[in-house]
């Protein structure tokens, strides 16, 4: 069985663990205050193509979440998110832990549009009785998006522009980004994200490292004593070094986009295949996830030989299913499962 | 000009600043602890037919509403309320900064339905990654409505029904339990509600009383620890017996429905009126509360002499309006009211 | 049996209930935002020699703690008090609720020194690991503190200025206010705090109200969301009305100061009894409430015709208590209770 | 320069590293249900000597100590700690923003007592207003403690047994638990640790693995929904199989107890060094780190080669320094700093 469930099925990318092991005796200072840490950073600042913002490296996806959004807001202040949003949906919770609403707004495909958030905020911000609702204050979005779609540059200039001109904080979710830079009809670079919200982070979770997430802080109003509530958010590893050594090889010799475009071209390849034989897709993804509704016979006989993600059961006994590559995707495994969509 | 923006534009029952009077000098002990709350809770329990139950006296709504879920819920845990539910919107994020997500719903009336509280628990209970998501554990309903919309008996067995199949509380809010008592096509007594859910509240503020609600603990897993929880939420008045006096007279000689039932009579003549006119109703409401859509040149009209609460400003120009009622509803100025939409 | 067991044994001043009384049928928008609440608040900033200052009126001690330090820290910073402080002891974990840390510091006499502060903070600050610590963000005294002592405006001078050097907020609870402003060694006006502190808050719940306090604040980094603050955290009264005429009746004629005056010659007179047997006095309280250990025999004695607040059993078996006068302490009573100290 | 600092100085046990290199290719399912999770879980329910445990993996001692805490008491309860405990000082305030208060209690050694802890419960428990008091729910302790010292078997007995009698959780923070399995005086196996707590948690990440903790809920109350809190709290690592082979590593050949055997001798052959040259030692450590007080030139001294760490600067000029070994230590440089020592 060969398992397309999600992109963290394997470990990580082989040159981090042979970096891991040349330095492993060295002696470091912790929490994030090594060489290699400091090193990171560097390297993430150029990539922003911008020295003054801030770099931290947290563990985990849900984790960075919490944190930055805990960091960001008073209590009173909520954000809003897609209703799809990772943090509306699959955190357990954790934003309202830290005591904040999210404020869900529909969508269609996964992305919010600027048109909506200003039409929100004008519902909030008109309404005499105002100081009775949460105040919202940021906007998450997730860069590709939970469900594989993408936002285009004038997509998010005018989302930044309503953000900008209600003071909302943009915060931008990255936890797939780089599965979003090597899609084919991207025109957002990490430097053009830079200039465009207020904070972000790029995922290495889902691309290519152990754990490890750098978050990337613009506004310099977020910035202060983001540390101490890491710490007290449980997101300062002790040995900071192994997040440092992680993202300083991911982006030394651009291997973050290398090894993100090669999940990028294998999901192009199974979308292809999905696509010739008509199946539905739930919507047009560039990037490492495709969603596809299959016939109960049509899954049964792709799950002999390769597991998938279940998303949802319809009531005509159909499956929606998530098909997922990686930087580790077996490109003989995915022409095999191509080769199985095409009997079908 | 005439207010009809509310339920608590003026102070409180005579009798009940009669009693603070004759009260004033006695010394009683602090924190609830006094006999006037107790005659008060024994009142209350003998109003739900069991004796089986505690009773705690808050100062206000939100202060109630955030001080049941917070006992109730353990930190992953959420409470599913209407979109329109007061939790949700007008509380400032009240349950969010107790840590718990108010899981929405969408509702045509105001109201939620066994069924959908079924499906959508079913949609949390049959999802193999349910650790990742918000418990459903609480389901907020509001008696009368938000709107002014009623449950009825069926109604609510079958809502309590579907929570108790999953180990759900069900936590009505009373803020306007007294107009519902008295709505022509109510059939729910307090003795049925306290038999019919997990926990419930009867509201003074808008019925009467200078402010206080009376929560009603029916389950007894809900019990343990509430009066320490209500001292940190700060909704342990000082001088208890305030309270207690207040719900003593309204629980004696029927005060509490006599005093609601003039409020929805009141009620009932401007709703025929606006009827009698075809202006359009948000919902049928038969309690103290009646939303209606008014075109610009009729809102102008009225104001010119009476004060209602604007809710919504139409696309259209037309504008939906709150006329709300209450105990102290001056009958003439309700006459003089019916007069203007008659002349609409 | 006579209590003088706290300052809330009884109801209100009677001027209070009087103007509730003639008020009662007017209509008034809810929240605060009414007529009597507006000339609350503008009398109280005349108390406070400056127009520059926000007001607002909660209705309880505890309530108002927790809503102002919600208010005013970030998630990571925390509360100077004194071990003995009103939110380290009786507020059951209000603060931590809101989750910051009552960062305790030891007192003899139940008030904090600017030199201790300062080298709290020092510790704090000259630490290479303080982004592991909880930030001291705040200093919380009581004027008078919880055990009936006074800060001179030497020491409050001392305190605010190592306040403002190391940036931390300065609030002083003033739930007793109005009998810290009659003591004989008191050189303090409300307008002397209004210069020399970030935030404060007026007692009125022990001085005479049914209930309220009135919360200034001085700091104009304090004042922003601070309504939502209150709505949110179940603060904020409907009928708002009620905590403006209240506090608007105190800030008439001197009425605040004039029924405070009373408490303290009251407990004046009971203070030099006690000296005279030369009972032990815990601290030497110039205020409302004054603690004496007693020995049981003598406890006893005075038990057959006054409640006492009993505070501590000590191992000897003698025991400490609390004598506490009010406004409407009256004066038979308390020659009574000297009569029967004398016979001790 | 070497350093003395802490025991997460390097990287990991050697044998992780090639084992993560082995495994690193194999597809598994996330967040801890992979079968290297499982297989950690099972060795270390075989160490505890019961079955009837739940066994999670963490990534770091914060996390993992809010995680316990916030699963395990309700809002208005509190924790007992140490003055000197990790969740009082360290921890930037982690466990106050899940909402519950530290109850510290004074120290001379870093352990508490169970004659204090009974004392202290006592205390509130005979308080007539214990409802406006924090509830204390739970004791935490260190095995060993902050600053080396080391329960025995007579004293957790004590504790546990206090405990039980009024309803307490308690829970052993085992961040360095190895360093203390192999202290000469070591009575405890965890197999008795098991039987006497209601949750502990054997550390990783001081003792050999890159980061990760074990905890081990012995008590069923404990138990619901912790995986949901660990979610809600980013505790739960995507990739679970890297926690899942660090522990099936560490308890398999007793690996865990083998490596800290280093540790611990190493800091026996300082500690004897210390004692003979007669200087001050904070407390009688008989576990990996020791504490002792040097003058400002003999740390001056043994900082041209040694990195140790300053814990606190006295009045006097002498400064008290950590020495701290680890599983990594290097013997030549042990007897390196021991000549140092001697020289002094």
């Amino acid at each position: 069985m060969y398992y397309f469930t999600s992109d963290y099925t394997e470990g990580c990318h082989p040159e981090i663990l042979k970096k891991l092991g040349l330095t492993n005796r060295e002696q470091t200072i912790g929490y994030g205050m090594d060489e290699y840490s400091l090193e990171a950073q560097r390297l993430i600042k150029v990539q922003c193509g911008r020295s003054d913002v801030d770099v931290h490296l947290c563990v985990g996806g849900t984790q960075t979440n919490l944190t930055i959004i805990c960091a960001a807001l008073r209590p009173f202040q909520g954000v809003y998110g897609a209703v799809t949003s990772h943090i509306n949906t699959h955190e357990a919770g954790a934003i309202e832990r830290t005591g904040h609403k999210v404020l869900e707004l529909p969508t269609p495909d996964g992305k919010l549009t600027a048109e909506q958030i200003n039409q929100a905020y004008q519902g909030y911000d008109t309404d005499p009785n105002r100081e009775h609702w949460v105040q919202p204050k940021m906007v998450y979005i997730s860069q590709p998006t939970e469900i594989g779609s993408l936002y285009h540059k004038n997509e998010l200039i005018a989302i930044y522009d309503v953000c900008q001109k209600y003071g909302l904080y943009l915060f931008i979710d990255g936890a797939r980004l780089g599965y979003g830079l090597c899609a084919t009809d991207n025109d957002l670079a990490i430097a053009d994200i830079a200039q465009l919200c207020d904070v972000f982070y790029i995922g290495g979770t889902k691309v290519g490292a152990m754990f490890g997430e750098a978050v990337v802080i613009v506004n310099p109003l977020l910035k202060d004593g983001f540390r101490s509530i890491m710490k007290q958010s449980g997101a300062m590893l002790a040995k900071g070094r192994l997040l440092g050594i992680q993202f300083q090889l991911l982006f030394t010799d651009n291997l973050y986009v290398k090894i993100s475009q090669h999940a990028v071209d294998m999901a192009m390849k199974i979308k292809k295949a999905l696509q010739d034989k008509q199946l539905p897709l739930l919507a047009d993804s560039t990037t490492n996830q495709q969603f596809v509704t299959l016939s109960k016979v049509d899954y049964k006989k792709i799950s002999e030989q390769f597991v998938l993600d279940e998303i949802r059961l319809l009531d005509d006994g159909q499956i929606v299913v998530r098909i997922c590559t990686s930087w580790a995707t077996d490109e003989l495994q995915v022409d095999h499962l191509i080769t199985v969509i095409r009997s079908l």
